[in-house]
């Protein structure tokens, strides 16, 4: 993953995500990366599938990671989804 | 993804899941998938680095996928992550 923008995906609802998703998109970014720790995993996942649903097919899948990292001295698991704008 | 065996993660605890794929690798298989869906996608990316903390290299990612797929009539968000045993 390049230099892609980063979306930590928290405690805020959904729709949220969505707004601030089309509006990076909006400003110029074709790239996207929506990350989740813990069990906002579930959460990001659930963003891209929305975004899938409401964008169609102008939303590419670039790439998926999973993986571990320390937060606040605690190993929690997190996921980032990459996701690319078509024109 | 060919025809790998699937583990569904679900309400047992992860421990048991552990388990499960030490046992399904020393049954013979060497590729499995881990699936997850709704809050149990957390779950399935935990499970699997865990299992990557205590196989270590002898455990490979294959592939991560995600999507949506309708649960008893309603849509869920789901993950699936394919491992390989490697020798």
């Amino acid at each position: 993953m390049d230099s892609a923008r980063i979306l930590n995906i928290g405690k805020k609802p959904l729709e949220d995500y969505i707004v601030e998703v089309i509006l990076i998109f909006q400003e110029g970014s074709d790239k996207l990366v929506l990350k989740g720790v813990g069990p906002n995993i579930s959460k990001a996942v659930d963003l891209y599938n929305m975004l899938v649903s409401r964008m169609g097919s102008s939303i590419e899948l670039v790439n998926v990671g999973i993986g571990s990292e320390k937060v606040r001295g605690r190993i929690k698991p997190y996921i980032v989804i990459e996701i690319r704008r078509k024109y």
